[in-house]
């Protein structure tokens, strides 16, 4: 059993217990003879893919009374892997999504420190600067790229905190954001542990 | 005694209790006879205006030992007219600044609703959208417009409200964020406030 999760530019396969990372417009579909079980944002991909039997969509595997129409498949994902905690994924946007007894509480959206950092400098090349990790986010800063960190990442992360959860981390930017949330798991294939267990629920029903 | 606060693109003046804005590409400095006093982040505008002996920069009244180097004027003036509280100054960035006893605790930057606005849409069409001000900040989202409000404003509302010190709110977006701030205090001159409570202090010394 494949796993693939199809984002717009890459395709990220777990084989047994192994990640691997391909260009999404070079994969070829048919390299892949045994079954694999996908999530994917990439329509010009999924039209590829639509004649190759071996290929199952887990979106028919969501029961999507749990979750809402238009939430990303691959939140959804993470999401499926926690039955209780925080789970925060770090991308090009931060998706922070609640699980309490495996119920979906809802979530929020961040943008992701890229799209942060770029937003910023589009205000003033004052404010073009890199964020700081070494900074202490509970003193008030004095001096702009204290000012930038403390503000992108103190109400963000105190929030987070704030639920009293165990928090779990992935994406991208884990690592990074793990600097302000030592306390976090990080889980670099949560989402390939989230559609391993929707396609085992899938199978028992 | 006219007050008068420059920005890129306008020449902000507040004369007798009136505020009343103009173009800073067309404003002629000659107009004004009386003292001005002003604080301006406009270079080219401080060209203009350097011929001229009736305009004094309020740049040269500031205690810089209270502040930091590459602080913006405006927040300056803002918390000059602050003695106890949080400063939030909501325009093209947030910028939240603690004031104890008239010393500057320090503070941080957020971007400002259009900006944060922006960043979202730049990461996907999908969310290329408005920000829900009915949302109820408290509850995780289940909608893709919630989500985005929720995660820009909940983490920064918890945070300035977590200050417990009155709440002085400034700028052109506050109004829309006083939706999530009842309890602040509006004052759309603030601004204007700290350059005179500034020049009072500057004529006592």
């Amino acid at each position: 059993m494949i796993l693939c999760d199809v984002g717009n530019t890459s395709v990220d396969l777990f084989i047994e217990g192994q990640c691997s990372k391909f260009s999404a417009e070079d994969f070829d579909p048919a390299t892949l003879r045994d079954d694999v079980y996908f999530v994917s944002v990439n329509t010009a991909f999924n039209e590829r893919i639509r004649g190759y039997p071996n290929w199952h969509d887990l979106r028919a595997f969501i029961d999507w009374d749990k979750y809402y129409p238009t939430m990303g498949l691959d939140r959804i994902m993470v999401c499926e892997a926690v039955d209780n905690g925080v789970i925060v994924d770090a991308g090009s946007a931060i998706t922070v999504d609640l699980m309490h007894d495996s119920v979906y509480q809802g979530g929020f959206i961040s943008l992701g420190l890229r799209a942060a950092q770029e937003a910023y400098g589009r205000l003033s090349p004052a404010l073009e600067m890199s964020f700081n990790f070494e900074v202490d986010l509970t003193i008030m800063a004095k001096n702009t790229p204290d000012a930038l960190t403390v503000g992108f990442f103190a109400p963000l992360i105190e929030k987070i905190k704030g639920f009293e959860k165990t928090i779990f981390l992935t994406g991208g930017d884990a690592r990074q954001l793990s600097h302000f949330l030592p306390e976090a798991v990080v889980v670099e294939d949560l989402i390939f542990q989230g559609m391993k267990k929707l396609i085992e629920k899938g199978v028992k029903c």
